[in-house]
C-alpha cells in the first residue's frame, strides 16, 4: 500500500471541546500532526492579544488547525463522498491543506508582520517546500505533493472546489474559528448550525454551493461572524494591547538601528532588525520567546522600551477615545505638539488606529475578487449569490464599517509631577 | 469611605466561559487583579503539561483564580449573607484569599518544585508579605490584612469557616478547577450541579456543612473528581511529558554543578542551580521563559540535555508500560544495566513514576488531618461525615489507588544503528 | 405581616432546563402557581401544532409562564433594585403579571380563537377578575390587586415601566419563549446573551431602556427572533396541521348548525357552537380534551369530519405549494371548480394560508403603536430607537415578509380510483 | 429493489435536542414512523407523572423511540459495520426493534397496567402481529419480519447481539432515556460520554462487549443511572401523583363493579372494567383521554372519585412520611382505624408505597438472569463482568436500596371542621 492511502491500525481521536472528537485514520495526517513545525503552533495563540480582554482566549493555532482539518474531513467523507461532481482523489491534498493552512503564522502575527514587513502566507509556503519535517512527510506521498498543498493554500490550485473548502466566504477555516473563539472566550455569539450547513454543501462544477434550503443556517453563520468581529476581534482593549506590542517592536528595531547597546542582546531579533533572517530564525520564534524578551527589556535603560514592555507584560494598557482623523486632523497635530512639550514621545504614545486596517471582513461579496462568495443553489437549479437572496446579509455586507480610535497613556497625564497644567490641557483635548 | 469598603462606580464583569460572568464590585479586588504578580498567572498553565494530551487545556492559572473568587463571592453574597452563623466582616479576606490562593505557583509547578526543592505555598506567602504590588494593595486595607490573607491560604486563620471555603474537600478551588478543566479539555466528566451545592452550603459553628438534601449533588461532585483524576490529571501521556521536563531540569542543574559551559548562559536559572535565588528571581520565571530556554538548549552540545529538550518542545515523548517496582525490582536493576551497556543513561531515560506520588487525592476523609472532610447536616440537625452516609463515596474513598508506570524512549531502541541485539533484548524485557 | 410581603419559610425552587432554577420566595407567587387555573396551563402546549414538525416541542404554557416570571424577578431584584427611577412597590404586581400573562390561552389558541371568534386576552382578564382560585388569591393582597394585574397585562397600567417588562419589543415574554422554544425544538437559533441584556436594562422615566453598550446583544436577540420565526414559528408543515385543525372545528360547527346528529355528543363544544359558553366552559377545555374528541370523530359518519380528524390525529397532513393569490386568482378559481368536480370539497381541502395572517412580528418599530419599541441610551444620555442605530435591525425590521401557501391533500389526488384524468389535471396545475 | 433495502431519494432528518439530528435513509423506517400506532406514542409521556415535579418533563415516548433508533443506527452503521463478528443482515430488524420497543405502552403505564393487570410488552407484541398499520408495513419486508421484530423486543431472538442492543444493562434504550430525561427535566445528572461508549462497543460471539479502555465512560453512565433513579425516577412527589392516579382507577373500577351510575358514562373504560377489552380499545386510550375523564369525574357525586380526580388534575397531591411497614405494622393498623373513625377511607387515603416495587434497577449483575450484564474486553482479550473490575460499580450494584413512604392527604387533617381532636391525634401519629 502506498503511503498516500496508508491507514492507521486503529483510528486515533483527539478530544476536542468544539467538535467533541477529531478523527484521524490516515498515516500521513498522523505524521504531519507530529511534525515539529506543526507542534510549534501550540506556542502561538489563535487570537493574539485577545486573552488580555477575554481571559479564556488562551487557545493556540494548533487547536484551531485540528478543527479545520476535522470540518474538511467531515465534508469530504460525509457530504461529498459518492457525489459525481466531487473527485475523491483530492481528499488527501485538501485534508493536508486544511491542517496546514496556518502553518506560517508567527507570534502575534499581525503586529509582527506589520513591523518587519513579513507575510505569514509566504512562510507557510516556505515551510511546506523547504527543509522541514513537514516537507519530508508530504514528499513521501509524491514529489509534487508539497507544492500541491501549497497551491491549495495559495488559492492557485486548479480544482476550485478544493480551494473553496479552505478559502471562501464560508470555508472550514471560518466555521472553525467562529465556533472555537466563541467557545474559549465564552461569548454567546459564534453559534450556528454547522451540521446543517455541512449537510447542504454540494460540489458543483468548479465551486461548492449551498442548497437554498439551508439559507437560514448560512444567515445565522454570517451574523455570528458579524457579531464576533465587533464583539471580540475588533475589541478596542485588545487593539490597545496590539498597539503597544507594535510600538515595542518598532522601538527595539529603531534602537538597534541607531546602535543602542542592549543590556540583554536580542539574539532572536537581530536578523529581523537587519532583514537577514532565515526560515530557521523565523521558526525559532514564538510568543513565549517574545514575552521572555519583553520581560528582560522591562529592565532596559531606554525608558520608552522599558515602559512599553512593562505595559504589555503587566497589562497596563493605553486608554482610547473615538477619533475621526480626517475631521480632526488639526487637533491631532496639536496633540502631537503638546505631547512633545510634555516630554511624551507622540510616535510611541499617541497612536491612531482604525479597525478597517485590520485584515478582516465579515462579508464582502465581489470585492477585489478576494474571497469566493457564497452561492445558493435554488430549487430550480439556478445559482444565486447569497446577498441577493437574503435581506439580512444584504444589509450587513458590502458596507465597510470602520472604527477609529486614538490610543494614549492616560496614567502619564494624570500622574503627579511636573507640567500639570500642560497635561491637564491635553486631557481636556482628549475628552 | 475606607478602602476596604470602597465600591467601583459601576460593577465590572469579566466574560468567563465557565461561570458566564465574573462580577467585581470591590475596589480592592479590582486593584489586586491589576497587580503584576497576579497578571503573571496568565503565563502559567493551570494544567501544566496536560495540553500535550488534551489540546484544549491551554488555560492559565489566572483563569482559574478568577473562577475561585467568583464561587466564593456567590457563597458569601448569596448563600451566607444574613445567616447568623456567618460573620460578614470576613467577606473581604475570604475573597482575597480565593483570588490569591495560587499566587505562588511557578512554571510547571510540580516538576520545578520537585527539582529545586521549592514549595509554591511558601512563595504565595512571600508574595503576599513581601515587597510586591499585591502587598502594597492589601496593606492599604490594614497593616495586618496581608498576613490575614496569608493565614487563610495557609489554613491557620482562626475562623475555620473562612478556611473551609478555600481548602476543604469541597472548596471553591476544587469546584472551579473540576468544571474549568472539564470545559477546556472537552471531556464529559467534571459536570455537577454546583448551583445546588452552593444553595445547600451552610455556615455552622466552626465549619461549613452541606444540608443532607444536597447529598446527591455532592456525590456527583465526588464522582466528577474521581473521573477527572483518572481520565485527565493522571493521564500517563501527560505524566510522560512531566517526567521529561523533570529530567531536563535535573540535567541542566547537574551540568551546571559540574561546570559545564552552556553556549547560552542560563541566566534565569543560575541562582536556582546554586540555591541563591530571591523572590524576584522566582517571579521572573514563567512557562514562556522555560520553553525559550528549552528551545535554545536543543542546540547545546550535551546530547542528553539537547535530546530531552527536543522531546519536550516537539512532543516526542517517552513510551510507558505498567510496572510494579516492588515486584519487579530485579528486572529494574537488569534494565538499568542493559541501558548502560546500550549507551543510554538510565538516570534520564528509564524512569519509574507512580501516580500516588502526585499531590492529589479525590476523597480521603480523616487522613492526615489534611483536608477538612465534608459534613452533612441531617434533617434532625445531626452532623455526619459524607462517606458514612453515601455508599458511593464510601466505595471510592479511602482506597489509595496507585498507578505505576515505567517510562522510556522507545524510538532509541527501535532506531537503526549499533547494538541492535542488545536493544532487542531490552525491548523484549519491556514488553 | 401582610399577605403581600409574606415570605416562604424557605425559598422554593423549580428545576428549569432553560434558566436552571426558578426561585420563589413570595407566598403570593407560590399560591398562584398552585391555583387550578394556572395548573391548567400544563395541558396546553406552548407551540400548538409545532410538535408535529419538531418532536421536542411538547412543552406547555405552564413551563413558559414560570420562565417569564423568573426573568422579571431577576430584572426587578437584580438589575432595578435600588435604582431611583424604579418604584419598588411595583414588584409584586409585575411578578404576578409575568406569571399570569398567558392565563387565558385555550387549546391550540390561534385556530380555536379564529373559529369561535374569541380572544385569549379577554379570557385572561375574566380569569383574573372572575370567580376563580387565582382571583381569590390575588384579592387577598388587596381588593384592587386583581384589576391591577389585569391592567398590566392589558397594557393600560399607569406605570409604563411595568407594562414594558411584560409587553414590549424586548420583554420577558419574548426573551423566555425564544430561548425555551429553541431549547425544546433543539434548533441552534434562539440563543442570545440574556444575562448581558438584563445587566444593561435601565428604568428611565416612563420606559425601560437599554444602555447602548449592550446593543450587540440586542441585535443578536432580534436576529434570534427573526430566525425562530422563519425556521420554527412559520414552519409550513406545522401550518398545515393548523389548517387542518381549523377546518375540523369549522366542520364540526357547521354540522352542528345544520342539525347533524353526532354519534358522540360533543358536550364540551355545544355552547361554543351556539356562542352561549361561560368561563367555566372555556376552562374545561384543553388539548387533551380536543384530541379526545378528534379521536372519537374519526368514527363519525360525516366523511369530511372523520377524514380531517384522522389527518390531524395520525399526522397525515396536507401538502403545500407556494401560491400568490393576488397573481393567481384565476387559477385558484379554476382549482376550486376542479376540486368540486372531483368530489373534493374545496372549502375544506384547498386552503390558502399566509404567514402574514399570523399574529407575530419580529420587529416593527412604530407600527400601530402596538408594541413599545426598543430604545437605546447612548453614552451622552440621548435616547435612540434601535433600528436607527443598528444596520442589522434596520435591514430586517419594518419589512413585512409574507409567505403564501396553498394546502391540499395530495394523497386524494394520487390515490387509485375514479376520475384519474381529472385528478391528474389538478395535480399538474398544482405543480 | 426489495422493500427491505429501499432507500429514500434524499435522507430525511428530524431535529432532535438530544442527538441533534435523527437520520433516516430506509423507506421501511420512514413508513413505520408514519404509522398511526407509532404516532400514538406522541400522546403518552415518557415519564408519566414526573412532569408534576420537573415541569420540563413533558416529552413523549415518540421522542424517546426516535432517539433509541438513532443510537442503534449509529452503532450498526458506524461502530459495527465491517466487523466480521457482526452480521449485517440483522441491520433492519434491529433498527425496527429499536424504534418500536415501547410501542405497547399505554397512558401512565405503570399505574394503568397495575390496576387492570396488563402488560405493555404483551401489547407491543399484539400491535406488531395484529391488524395494524405497523404490521402491514413490516409484513411487506417479509412474512416473518413482524415476528422477528417481536422476538428481538421479547428477547427470544436467536442473535443475542441484536437483543443486547435493545435490552441489556447498557442498551440504546437506557442510553437514550438517561440523556433525554436529563435534558428535559434540566437536571445535571444523566450526562456521560455516549460517543466514547459507542466507539468501544464491539460485537463478539453471542454478545456485545465494551473495550476496557472505555471503562471509565461506562462507570460514568452507571453513575448517571444511579443519580437519575434517585433524583428523578423515584422522586416521592411524582410517586404521590402516581399513588393518586392508581387510586382513581381503582375507585372507578370498584364503582363500576358495584353498579354505580356514572353521570358521564366512562365509555373508554367499560371494557377494561369488565376485562373484555380488545386491542382497538387499548389503542384508543392515551393520556389526554384519561385526563378528559378525570376532569369530568371531578363532578361525579361519588366524593372519593371526585376528590381524587381533583387532586390529580389540579395537583393537590398527598403528603408523605418515611415509613417502615415491617417495623410499624401496628401503627399502620392504628392509623387505618383512626382514618375510618375520622370518615376518611384508608383504602384510598392512607397508602403505603415502596420504591422497590418499581420496575427499575440501576445495575444488578447476574440477578434473575433478567438483563444481560456489561462485559469488558481486557487488553489480553479476557472478558470480565464490569462490577468485578470497577470499584465504583461494585459499590453501588447488587444492593437493593428501597425507599418506603406513607402517603396521605394532609389537607383533610388540618382543615377546619368536625373531629378536630381525632385529626390532631392522627397528625401527631404521622409526625
Amino acid at each position: 500500500m502506498s503511503y498516500a492511502t496508508q491507514k492507521l491500525a486503529e483510528e486515533k481521536v483527539f478530544k476536542d471541546p468544539v467538535h467533541r472528537y477529531i478523527h484521524v485514520r490516515d498515516q500521513v495526517i498522523w505524521d504531519v500532526i507530529g511534525a515539529k513545525e506543526f507542534q510549534r503552533l501550540r506556542r502561538i495563540k489563535q487570537l493574539g492579544t485577545t486573552y488580555l480582554v477575554f481571559h479564556g482566549a488562551e487557545h493556540s493555532r494548533f487547536n484551531h488547525s485540528l478543527g479545520v482539518y476535522e470540518i474538511v474531513r467531515r465534508i469530504v467523507d460525509d457530504s461529498f463522498e459518492g457525489r459525481p461532481a466531487w473527485d475523491p482523489s483530492e481528499r488527501l491534498v485538501v485534508l493536508c491543506a486544511a491542517l496546514l493552512h496556518d502553518l506560517g503564522h508567527g507570534p502575534f502575527s499581525h503586529a509582527f508582520e506589520n513591523v518587519f514587513g513579513l507575510d505569514h502566507e509566504e512562510f507557510t509556503k516556505q515551510i511546506l517546500l523547504g527543509d522541514t519535517e513537514v516537507n519530508e512527510i508530504l514528499s513521501r506521498v509524491s514529489d509534487d505533493f508539497p507544492q500541491k498543498v501549497a497551491d491549495v493554500i495559495g488559492k492557485t490550485y486548479p480544482n476550485k472546489q478544493v480551494v473553496s473548502l479552505i478559502s471562501s466566504q464560508i470555508d472550514a477555516d471560518r466555521m472553525d474559528y467562529l465556533q472555537r473563539d466563541a467557545y474559549f472566550t465564552g461569548v454567546s455569539y459564534g453559534h450556528f448550525d454547522m451540521e446543517r450547513i455541512l449537510r447542504v454543501m454540494r460540489p458543483l462544477d468548479d465551486q461548492v454551493v449551498i442548497k437554498s434550503t439551508g439559507m437560514h443556517a448560512v444567515e445565522d453563520y454570517i451574523m455570528s461572524r458579524y457579531q464576533m468581529y465587533w464583539q471580540v476581534y475588533f475589541h478596542p482593549v485588545s487593539r490597545s494591547a496590539e498597539v503597544i506590542l507594535t510600538k515595542i517592536l518598532h522601538r527595539a528595531k529603531a534602537l538597534s538601528e541607531t546602535g543602542y547597546a542592549f543590556e540583554q542582546q536580542p539574539t532572536h531579533f537581530l536578523r529581523f532588525f537587519d532583514n537577514s533572517f532565515t526560515l530557521q530564525d523565523y521558526l525559532a520564534l514564538d510568543e513565549g520567546v517574545l514575552l521572555t524578551y519583553f520581560q528582560l527589556w522591562m529592565n532596559e535603560k531606554d525608558s520608552i522600551l522599558s515602559d512599553l514592555c512593562n505595559r504589555f507584560v503587566n497589562r497596563k494598557l493605553f486608554q482610547y477615545i473615538e477619533f475621526d482623523l480626517a475631521k480632526d486632523y488639526v487637533k491631532m497635530k496639536e496633540l502631537e505638539q503638546l505631547f512633545k512639550r510634555a516630554g511624551i514621545d507622540p510616535e510611541y504614545y499617541l497612536v491612531f488606529d482604525s479597525s478597517s486596517d485590520l485584515p478582516y471582513d465579515f462579508y464582502r461579496p465581489g470585492e477585489e475578487g478576494e474571497r469566493i462568495p457564497i452561492h445558493l443553489q435554488m430549487p430550480n437549479g439556478e445559482i444565486r449569490e447569497l446577498s441577493r437572496q437574503s435581506e439580512v446579509v444584504e444589509a450587513i455586507s458590502g458596507k465597510r464599517r470602520t472604527d477609529h480610535k486614538l490610543y494614549f497613556p492616560e496614567d502619564f497625564l494624570t500622574a503627579d509631577g511636573k507640567k500639570k497644567a500642560l497635561k491637564k490641557q491635553i486631557l481636556d483635548l482628549l475628552k
